[in-house]
């Protein structure tokens, strides 16, 4: 099954790092022992030593002791863990008040809208044109109804760091906890949970070459958390279920295999893309803020052409890209990230999110711009929307 | 990282065939495109085969249709989804009654006490003393006021089938959900959801061979369930997240790598170790049903010694065994199993789980009857529980 396919979109990151299978290999065949028998035998010691070297080596690169962070399926198991689980132990008539932004991923912003539906109130804080949160504006927004802040690190789709150490203080100076999703921004940016001041975090590993299957969730020590799933006692009683011991060791390969080194070549390689494309494409606007963005995102709006037909094009070409995040790219609702922002449908629609992974070269991302920019001239030669400003208006209505 | 030692303990069947790993390849190497791109690029369109047929194959194998099965991190996940998002879509006043058996797994149990908890009836059936429920006694259970009925397929420790075909009949003339938690039967004995009434399964991939980190959960169509997990629209809207794929794809491996003539062999294998145990061992007590056990398991307690003392011994010769099951093997308290099949803490205490898997033979399984025989009979040479009755009468009362 050989693949001539230059990716360069949302699922880039997750392709498997050969070490990372290596690192994996003694526990799928070898040592295959349930970690969590205590008394049991050698097998089960030597799986639990690689299970603790595992979690030690992914807390402390956050700055967190090992035993605050919890195996999970993903980051989609971790945001929901936090925010409900956390809000379900600390709840009371007279605690009821979430906050979180606009433009948060799925997880988060389903998991604030479902305990809306159940009675609690939910601040969604808008964000600037390039997806920032006013930190002014969250502390405002704080009273004394309020029992958790979720901010992400960086947004799924646009890219843009918030200011989570201010975002952090402010929570901590409240009295409120903070839950940040860092499924973007783990090993690519620092993270400190203690000079951040965050409380709990959401990590996933298929987004820097991991498996799939298994992420983790910081919970700093004493932290209400109630259980999410029921069963055993594993995960120090807070996440039930058989270990994925091969998964938490290939975790802690990925995150070891990403360096500084190649997150310098990531903002490079980006820079790059984005600096070509806005030079040398007309009516293109970059989404996200010029350098506060994590280094292996670029998301670009061509004006007047359909992402979908670029993507496609593009694919007929060899290139994979994607349009809107990978949650709604099966559906034509418009990204509420490009809305957030102060984008129309036209630019949503138009939205195009280049993901950079340790296997792109500077070679691929000139020919992927080469190739798109003549793409998008050829679409736009045959579109209604480039055929003068009536019918521009008009398809714009149709649209909306 | 060689490893000599004789699997015979419930991380048996946890070791991957190396063939599931093949078939995983491609898809952690060369195709990983996200599958929910519906408008996207070919090689998204590749994954999303490759799921919707890994989905077909686990689904056929119960005569589902392929849509009804959902993909999940493992059979915690499955069950805890089953239960309760099932409850919460049907719970009204006069509809607050749930029936389970004392002996389920800890996610069904402990799921149910949740419920319970939070103002739901709960119904713990009894079991016999070979830890079958009584289907008369299920019926009787069943008021205007159930909604659903969650019994296992076959016990995780002591191997006893249930009687799935008329449970499920019961359930359904009287209109009532059925959920059946099939981790330690799926492939190893037949499910047919249509026959046998059933309404929700949970399926484990790692009980197989298959990758840790995935299983699956069956919802019949019109099934009414709540969302577990918020977050994005994968696998039908009913469970988000980014799907694993290579997980789908090595669970269907996993599946169809288990043949009949592999669980005639392990059968085999299973009544050698029970008859030559319970003829060559005296004071032995099989746990469960002689004969209507999974072909996996032989469960059995060697009176007046301490489990964990055999596993320890045994561990030291070479030889991996559990000691009750995988969920509580890190605590000292005694199974609820075997309390539930009418044993006392001694029993429970000085039980031992054998697991059989695909990577065991006929002269593994002689060896480790030799062996657990001198160390059983070297255990009670020095035990105080064999030295004279009065010892052991006060050693009880200790226990106890």
């Amino acid at each position: 099954m050989e693949n001539k396919n230059i990716y360069l979109d949302n699922s880039a990151a997750t392709r498997l790092d050969e070490k990372v299978l290596e690192a994996m290999k003694p526990f799928l065949f070898e040592t295959y022992a349930v970690a969590s028998s205590e008394f049991g035998y050698s097998m089960g010691i030597k799986t639990r030593e690689a299970l603790a070297q595992a979690r030690e080596w992914l807390a402390k690169d956050i700055s967190a002791d090992a035993e605050e962070l919890i195996f999970t399926s993903g980051a989609t198991e971790s945001s929901n863990i936090a925010i409900k689980s956390s809000v379900e132990k600390l709840s009371k008539k007279e605690k009821n008040h979430i906050i979180t932004s606009q433009i948060e991923d799925f997880p988060v912003l389903n998991s604030c809208k479902k305990l809306e539906n159940q009675g609690f109130r939910v601040t969604y804080l808008p964000v600037d044109e390039n997806g920032f949160v006013d930190p002014a504006q969250l502390e405002k927004a704080i009273t004394d109804h309020t029992i958790l802040v979720s901010i992400q690190h960086a947004n799924q789709e646009i890219g843009t760091v918030q200011d989570i150490a201010k975002i952090g203080k402010i929570c901590k100076e409240n009295d409120v906890l903070f839950h940040t999703d860092a499924t973007h921004t783990f090993r690519r940016l620092p993270i400190d949970v203690n000079k951040f001041n965050i409380d709990l975090v959401t990590l996933s590993a298929h987004t820097i070459h991991g498996p799939k299957g298994i992420g983790g969730l910081y919970v700093r020590k004493g932290t209400p958390l109630a259980k999410y799933f029921d069963g055993g006692f594993q995960e120090f009683d807070k996440r039930p279920g058989l270990v994925n011991i091969p998964g938490a060791v290939g975790f802690a390969k990925a995150a070891e295999l990403v360096t500084e080194e190649e997150n310098n070549k990531l903002t490079n390689l980006r820079d790059h893309l984005i600096n070509r494309i806005l030079d040398e494409i007309p009516k293109t606007t970059l989404n996200g803020h010029r350098k506060k963005r994590v280094p292996q995102n670029a998301n670009i709006t061509f004006h007047l052409v359909e992402g979908e037909s670029i993507t496609l094009h593009m694919d007929m070409r060899g290139f994979s890209l994607s349009t809107g995040s990978a949650c709604f790219s099966n559906s034509l609702e418009a990204s509420h990230v490009i809305l957030g922002i102060g984008g129309d449908h036209e630019r949503a629609h138009g939205s195009v999110r280049f993901s950079l992974s340790r296997y792109n070269t500077k070679e691929q991302v000139d020919r992927t711009v080469d190739e798109i920019s003549d793409v998008i001239q050829k679409l736009r030669d045959i579109s209604p929307l480039s055929n003068g400003s009536e019918q521009n208006e008009l398809q714009k209505e149709k649209i909306s």
